[in-house]
């Protein structure tokens, strides 16, 4: 995909031109490290592509915005890790295992402080203020995703809106920031950030859908995983409304089934038996054909809204 | 002291002002035990007679710069005393005991975005780049006090240099930001910077000079924190450069002495023979008197530099 290759070049670009001090050494060596372990850099592209709607060519503005939204991102992950002491990320170590929690803090701290430089920089209040809301907004959901791992009584609105915060809003508002820093009005600034809240929906509805029935080969890792957490995402609180009492009892019993084999099969049956792939993806499609419609209303060229449509598709590898 | 209550009656009005979501409850509950539970409000009062000194009276802008600096003091405090596993700061419960670890991560984020939102809506380019740079400075501080924890080789200049970067930077930048909203050209932001350097590294000095010779009466702690810790102040490492091989020796088996008692007695002893406190006192004055001369050369009336005056006197309870 040659137009994608285009803004993850900038995007690089951008990334190896921070200048980091050289000490203290692990604080910046960590940033750096964390920076190059990879990452699809899906938010910046989005804000690049969002900025080529309204106006172009990418100047330094829409690059500042990009870059701001790709930092505050890993800032997320990189607490994220700590919070729920995980060994990995894109298959490399993560900072507070590779050196230790305390370091991991504060290097987190300093890249939303390199964030931020980057947002503040495009002199402009509406972004930094849709900024400043977005990052409450991610460190609320991870609030409420770790708070549901103990509640029992979590509602599917629960789930809906702990991803909203989690995943959606700062998708939404890397599709702003393109809008607001490429010059679109209210109206259409408000537009783009809708569109990535509904695709931000249908992204991360499909990603648990793909935890449970994808192939390990298209989702890149072990299938499953949220189903041994127990984790209750979208799926497992669906499947749990429309169990009947003897299903309710098989699902009381998978969740403490040991076996790990049997506890996936389990499940898999269950989520089968109540149709909960096809019920999932209708609602994946009702956010992403929302998404798309917002886009369509859109009155720009649809040259360029065609870029959008095709990374956005390609993120989710359908049609709308 | 009636000018200092204006202005902490000022903060405090603003800090009950925020206004808080309800949800998460734990996240925002945590973030407002934790502003409730005191301290002295230096920074946003010095911020607000900077203010003053250029500029009256106080409007929403000086306010809300003082309430950005203030809230981020804050946020370091939290995510500090996660990394040294404080229990207690200013006699309550730190967060991350009260709650646990990870919701004092992310409510020391969320309050930092809060901050930023202050500063951020004084619409100052210069303002808030000064307050980013500072940000990332204050973090580098925390890294290398930590590290120099488990390092042997520490230098007076490392000592000074990791003091001016947690402690100083920030009494600097609150002082600048009042001159900044307050209209203070360019160079009288500068020298109102430079004198928040050196009363800030003043402040600190003495600090560490009244936890070794202070009374608990004055300094509201025991006495001889920093010994029992072998923290290698500005103090212990003047006392290790002027220490013949005797006193060396002496000096390496109280670091391993486990009777408390004898352990502060003896560094005590020692710092008495080396005229330790003369020597910090000298340094101390030579800060505050090169702060007191920057202050001297700003062309503002006498009258409101006198409130400066008394507040760092007040803080400092000597007088230049």
């Amino acid at each position: 995909m040659n137009a994608l290759e285009k803004y993850i070049k900038l995007i690089d670009k951008e990334l190896t031109d921070i200048h980091f001090p050289d000490s203290p050494h692990d604080l910046y060596t960590s940033i750096g490290y964390f920076l190059n372990i990879g990452g699809k850099r899906v938010r910046p592209i989005l804000t690049l592509i969002a900025f080529e709607l309204f106006d172009s060519p990418i100047n330094q503005r829409a690059l500042d915005a990009a870059m701001g939204i790709e930092l505050f991102h890993n800032f997320t992950l990189l607490h994220d890790d700590i919070m729920d002491n995980a060994p990995l990320r894109r298959n490399s170590m993560t900072v507070h295992q590779k050196w230790d929690t305390n370091t991991a803090i504060l290097s987190g701290d300093v890249m939303y402080s390199l964030a931020l430089e980057k947002i503040i920089v495009c002199e402009s209040l509406t972004l930094s203020q849709l900024f400043l809301k977005t990052s409450k907004e991610v460190c609320e959901g991870q609030q409420f995703d770790m708070l549901f791992e103990t509640r029992s009584n979590v509602s599917i609105g629960d789930y809906l809106e702990m991803i909203r915060l989690k995943t959606s809003v700062l998708i939404g508002c890397a599709l702003q920031a393109g809008a607001i820093i490429g010059g679109a009005d209210e109206e259409n600034q408000k537009k783009m950030y809708e569109i990535g809240i509904n695709i931000g929906m249908a992204f991360q509805l499909q990603d648990d859908l793909l935890d449970s029935f994808g192939t390990t080969k298209r989702v890149g890792k072990q299938i499953g995983g949220d189903i041994l957490e127990n984790k209750k995402t979208y799926i497992f609180l669906k499947a749990w409304e429309l169990a009947d009492d003897n299903q309710k009892e098989s699902i009381k019993s998978l969740l403490v089934e040991s076996d790990k084999e049997l506890k996936i099969k389990g499940f898999l049956e269950l989520y089968r038996q109540l149709e909960i792939q096809h019920i999932s993806s209708v609602l994946i499609d009702e956010y992403f054909c929302k998404g798309m419609d917002l886009l369509n209303q859109i009155e720009v060229g649809e040259e360029q809204k065609e870029v959008l449509k095709n990374f956005i598709n390609h993120l989710y590898n359908r049609n709308c």
